[in-house]
């Protein structure tokens, strides 16, 4: 038997596409529009999935209150109304795809668990554009 | 190749998060407004998922009429418009966190399937909070 | 030319149906499955409109902030994760339908909005059923 | 008898609430987190509402091809994936709330319909804020 | 002060876009893919909205069970998993648009409540194109 | 670690459950009103996963554009607004189920993917009901 628990959280940034060593021309061809020169940005939806026992006393896998708090400090604070691009140190030098920003989110959140293990990060960017990453 | 159907299903019900053997001060501690004196509630979704075999004069892998009925006659007819810690004995103490509706549902249904076999159970008590059960 | 803007909230709750006035029987009759003796809940929606004129400035009808202070302050605050039957002294003796809930809330707000006017208030108890109250 | 038609579309762009003219404490003081000095961006949605006369024949109130060319070819083509501080001169040294959006989106539509005349405009920023203009 | 109250159904139907006294050109030109030989269809959502006085005794302008019994009877019976095109009566030689269908269920439910006034009938095709008769 | 790309598409087609070696009766008992005689229609929803490695130049398992341009090739333009009974000869004399139609989805993009793998193809014929196909 698996138990798992997933809190839904929202977050909006700005991003660009762009790579400095190619040519305006194949940034537009490889990113589209992603590359208009002064950035755009999204409503992004995280979602972190945490699998471990269900504590019988509190018929948890993981006290809610303390997986918010992480997503808030570790995550959200640092992204959220932010640029991806000039802003998250992590981040930079990387094209910021939902990818990306899910290997990122996974990186920061799987050590800090006091409790369970991490199963899944998924960011969505749009409701018909998300990625995943697992364990 | 493995194909699995899922149902989704909607119920409300009022809840609360307490234990007698703990102190009000601790109770607020651990569970938050979730122990607030004279409970609250949720509309829930509950979705049901089932793989097996398709069967080729049905294209199903299993008949929704019977799954429904399923669903209708063991779960929502017992949990909707109820109060969880009052009117579903075997709920009695327990903290009906999803997690524990979710393995309450999971030990209903699994062994009720006509056909197939259970492959998760998902509760949702709010669109950003949710837990699932995988055999 | 009018504008106005909305802001959604969310809250969850308790109810109950049920008139001491009436028979059991009629209030199965009358109110169904929200007569059930123990009470059940939901996930609210709360949509707040307010019409004014766009401040040249700030390019707002009403600032975010001060909004959403005064929906957190005297409603949410009063009612989320509460049973509406017992803990909002403004509905004891009532009926909690969404009817009811939405004339609170407007009598709760409409005097308290720091600019513009309110233009209605909606509540919706599921994603299939809600009221509305208009000035 | 009065019939409209509603037409939703969506788009991304970046953006950034700031004034020159004020100090960056005052921005903050009022833009909050939009003040952020690399800007951030959202998914928007927006409603597009004509009403008139359904024709007999077609039993439409405008023929949605020509709605959904009038929306492309005027406003997403020059909004979406773009930076609304910078990209669209009709914004330029404005603060681009979805007050503003609205105004902008009405202006640039209402001349322009062949049929019927606009009755709504909504932008949404988020699901839980969004700005209406009516005729 | 108005107050109103919204029920949401759902319904799925076929349908096709075709005018017999055109050309097949003509009719591809005007209704494009909906003109499609065979037919396809939609999953459709229907909104009655009913306004009037609340009644202090049940803090309800209507009775949901009413309407919800009009609304299965008199609309979702006759329409549901149905061929809008051929079979309903009174939708024979129209093209079945949601400003046709608007009006249908208008003039359907309309003298039919038990209490207060249709103000709404909204009936959309897909989550990005409805229509709404107002009385 | 595994990383994967989800992109969400949708049509709108008719369809009808019908086996033409059952009596009327057998077809109505066990497909509902799936059986009704003129056919009725859905908008469905499809979910395409490809799982791969995050190429470190464009931080993408698979280009967005490719990715749709097969979609859109090979799947929605052959049964978009078309009826799934008679349109799609690969469906022709089979029951087009979630489960069938997932299927026929999955043998259609699995093997002309470009770089990563199939993970998944989900179809949605309702909100409340999907089936999953997995490698």
């Amino acid at each position: 038997m698996k138990v798992s628990v997933t809190r839904k959280a929202r977050f909006c940034a700005g991003h660009k596409y762009w790579r400095p060593d190619w040519t305006p021309v194949k940034n537009r061809e490889v990113f589209g529009a992603c590359a208009n020169e002064n950035g755009h940005g999204h409503n992004y939806t995280l979602e972190v999935t945490v699998t471990g026992e269900v504590d019988p006393t509190t018929g948890m896998v993981i006290n809610l209150s303390d997986l918010d708090r992480l997503i808030h400090e570790h995550v959200l604070d640092r992204i959220d109304h932010r640029n991806l691009n000039v802003d998250v140190p992590e981040l930079a030098g990387k094209i910021p795809t939902t990818e990306v920003l899910a290997g990122f989110i996974w990186d920061t959140l799987a050590p800090r668990l006091p409790v369970g293990r991490l199963e899944e990060i998924r960011v969505y960017e749009a409701d018909d554009l998300w990625s995943s990453r697992r364990g």
